[in-house]
């Protein structure tokens, strides 16, 4: 057995079912191995950003990473950024990156590079085996740290001669470390600080399955604190039936505003409120000053016992959860649309058990808490702020729930940074409806001019944040990669187009004029 | 003044003119600075792959380099692979990242990362700024080190405190270092090893200029010594009127026997021949066993002064060149298009002073020979392997020689991974004409499974190098992005495309059904 074939098996030993991949001659042994062993599905992408952000959406909804497959160094930087969000966001993805042989590597050949250095600043675990012999226990534990809690990068190097070389072997799963259980000291330090509406209880993580979120309601009834989840979440269980949970604003001074009233803040699996960026004379920490901030469980303890813990010690496992949403739809809106219009048509048409992958930006800052009362779903953000990560979760998502509807919605700025993984998702004929709005400016950008303190924008600076000279036609981007599409400038179109691409499988875009 | 407008005035007084960018918020201050000093062009790009590249097509026809303006370490990262390609040209860039605030990276927000790891695999001198006053002399310097020769790649990495406080200081422009001239001991021992056909002058970098290609005529005609070039060549001058000189092979096999007949070998602006990838039981270097390697000049030195050198030292300053390229097109082919048919329609219509950047891979390995006796022109290739260079060199082709025609020769597969880059042509009215050969494959993956040992593919390792399922659709891609397009399938299409391309001002792309 050759170190390719050794890795194929350990790699589905361990669980790992999905290759998201753009392969090179580095690889060629891999792909072979992949062709003649079963129980591994490989996805093609015509990019690599789209095969690791693809695999940050796996994990989120299948909860055990995928692994990726690129070619030498490059192939792993154009996949970086979307390594950055899936790591922000606490994905496991396993990352198989080929490499030139052992003894071809000195002489600096024009795809020589420092891979490991380009691995790392992503990466929590980095390895380069160094013998077909060693590649099978390299995988698995590969897939070992990929999923310490919540989940983790890691990136396997294999140079060529690793793989074409006989004498790989096939190890069994490693099971990673349990996450780790809260601290009993700061347990009762959290449930003495419960006390009342100037108590948060802030979440992220895990801490946002529906069945934790119950708990958290329970909490909020018995002690009277209030709820909030980070700004951006990798995961949150959602609408009618389940516990409502806002998240923490991103504009400064309302973020400022809604978490003034909160003298203490029990953290379960979200880091203190910070600023996303700096700006000029504002603030970066945007809890009061003197606030009193318990980090009861960070995102890679184990959530569900710190809740449920919680629960115990306040006393509310009887409790009945406090803001539970109710089924409520708005109503249907007519004519042009706006920002609020356009968030109701969307509440209105969220599928049951829909996966809503978020990149909407300024123009989605209405969907949260329009859709709060629709059919229940599950809502992904963006946690790493690096845009083009929208499309391809979605394909990740389609890929690990195929039973389940997909609704992307994506900014048109967004959208473009890896718009080839719609070729993706029609050769995969992949459940998933995609929403542009196009707004045709780098909007968020606009407001951000002002609010770093550039008074005045003059007429090069507006258009540096512009996509409107020319204006991108989407419905013959969407066809030229196999997606059929339509464009909407008003409520009822959105509304006939949004049931036209949820009822009809496959991939459907509709290109929303704002 | 503010850090940004030291910037960049101090980029603009050091000869950089353009700036190739996506900016975000972290870098808002420059924008604001960009708008309201004169004297940078700031080119828009929807991926900072396509920056980055066209940043590198530039320096090789400029001879200067061009900034980019990028957002953070995504931002970077998304650039890195054309940033790789660039470093192994030899191309001279300076990078402009923007950072958070010194006082909010230790807060850890989304978009946090190691910008200066990230950096460091692709760039020869990384640098954070510091303070304001810092900025304006760390600017100057990136300048200097991107015009170290033949080349570098120089990052500056800008916390936004740095670029929105007071006290920036505009500073002039740094020299860099002269290239280094040629050791006289080599140069003797290069000059006696000229002594007929079995040596060989293999030339590389900027001794591919027409007069030093002509000097390298004139030894040859003197010494009956043979001309190669690299493989792959950042920039040659070539066609009617201009010395010949073919390049070394990609195919192991047949560079093997091309260099079989060298005893000697005398590098200047060259490194000795390898394999771009190892395979199993073949050799990696290319060169005759024994073959005496004279390493008269490395890229990074005087090839001008080394060429003359060497052409006084084997007495062939009044000795007309050999190999001078007659005018000779071939005849107007007809019918159905084959490889070759291809390549004689393409060396009909190559514009007089065209610039050609070839990204054809296995499409176009008749394209060089064919090309030779066309108008004179201006041959650029991918240095450094990764995928998806052509579209953005292109644009930079086209902003540093306004008055030249850009012919972008590229196959399918590396087309599509800086797709994006069509809309900054629409966007700019750049006069570049882009030939996609649809072969609706990774058709040298195919090949290269063979290379690599893997015989016969089974059905789900073709699947991985295919691009059919769905077939891309050019001519709608790139109207998506306002770009007019064509499609032909025979040769006497193609010839009306490629002069409607040619003749008309701005950006057109022909689909070259294959």
């Amino acid at each position: 057995m050759n170190g390719a074939e050794s890795l194929v098996r350990s790699l589905i030993g361990s669980g790992v079912e999905v290759c998201f991949t753009n392969p090179g001659t580095s690889e060629m042994h891999f792909v072979a191995a992949l062709d003649h062993i079963a129980g591994m599905r490989s996805v093609l992408a015509l990019q690599e950003g789209v095969a690791t952000g693809a695999a940050d959406g796996y994990y989120r909804m299948a909860g055990k990473p995928a692994s990726t497959l690129l070619h030498l160094g490059p192939g792993l930087a154009n996949g970086l950024s979307n390594l950055h969000n899936a790591k922000k966001a606490g994905s496991g993805v396993v990352n198989i990156v080929g490499e030139h042989a052992a003894s071809h590597i000195e002489l600096d050949a024009p795809l020589t590079s420092d891979i490991e250095g380009i691995a790392r600043p992503v990466s929590h675990w980095v390895r380069s085996s160094t013998s077909a012999a060693d590649v099978g226990i390299d995988a698995v534990e590969a897939v070992q740290a990929a999923m310490v809690a919540p989940g983790q990068i890691a990136t396997l190097i294999l140079p060529s001669d690793t793989a074409w070389n006989e004498g790989g072997e096939v190890h069994g799963a490693r099971v990673p470390p349990a996450p780790a259980p809260c601290e009993a000291a700061t347990l009762d330090q959290a449930a003495l600080a419960l006390d009342g509406p100037e108590t948060l209880l802030l979440l992220g993580g895990t801490a946002l399955t529906e069945s934790n979120l119950e708990m958290a309601g329970r909490i909020a009834a018995k002690t009277g604190c209030k709820l909030l989840s980070e700004w951006a979440n990798a995961r949150v269980e959602r609408g009618a039936g389940r516990v409502v949970i806002n998240r923490v604003p991103y504009p400064i001074d309302i973020a400022l505003k809604v978490l003034e009233p909160y003298k203490r803040i029990v953290l379960l699996g979200a880091r203190a409120p910070i600023g996303f960026f700096a700006y000029p004379g504002k603030p970066a920490i945007l809890t009061r000053e003197g606030a009193d901030i318990i980090p009861l469980a960070g995102a890679g303890a184990d959530l569900t016992g710190a809740l449920t813990a919680l629960t115990d010690a306040v006393d509310a496992t009887d409790t009945p959860p406090a803001h539970i949403a109710e089924a409520d739809l708005p109503e249907r809106p007519k004519g042009p649309l706006d920002l609020d219009k356009l968030a109701q048509v969307i509440a209105r048409n969220i599928p049951e058990d829909g996966i809503i992958v978020d990149e909407s930006v300024t123009t989605g800052r209405a969907f949260f808490p329009a859709t709060k009362g629709a059919a229940a779903h599950t809502w992904l953000n963006n946690c790493g702020g690096s845009i083009g990560y929208s499309i391809p979760a979605a394909i990740g998502c389609a890929i690990a729930c195929p039973d389940r509807k997909v609704l992307a919605l994506t900014g048109d700025g967004s959208a473009m940074y890896t718009v080839q993984g719609l070729w993706t998702m029609a050769r995969e004929a992949l459940d998933v409806t995609i929403l542009i709005f196009a707004n045709r400016s780098y909007q968020i950008l606009r407001g951000e001019l002002t609010n770093v303190g550039v008074g005045n924008p003059g007429p090069r600076a507006i258009d540096m944040l512009s996509l409107d000279r020319p204006a991108l036609d989407w419905v013959q981007m969407a066809r030229s990669m196999g997606v059929d599409a339509c464009r909407v400038d008003d409520c009822e179109a959105l509304d006939a187009a949004m049931q036209e691409g949820l009822d009809t499988p496959g991939p459907y875009l509709i290109q929303v004029d704002l």
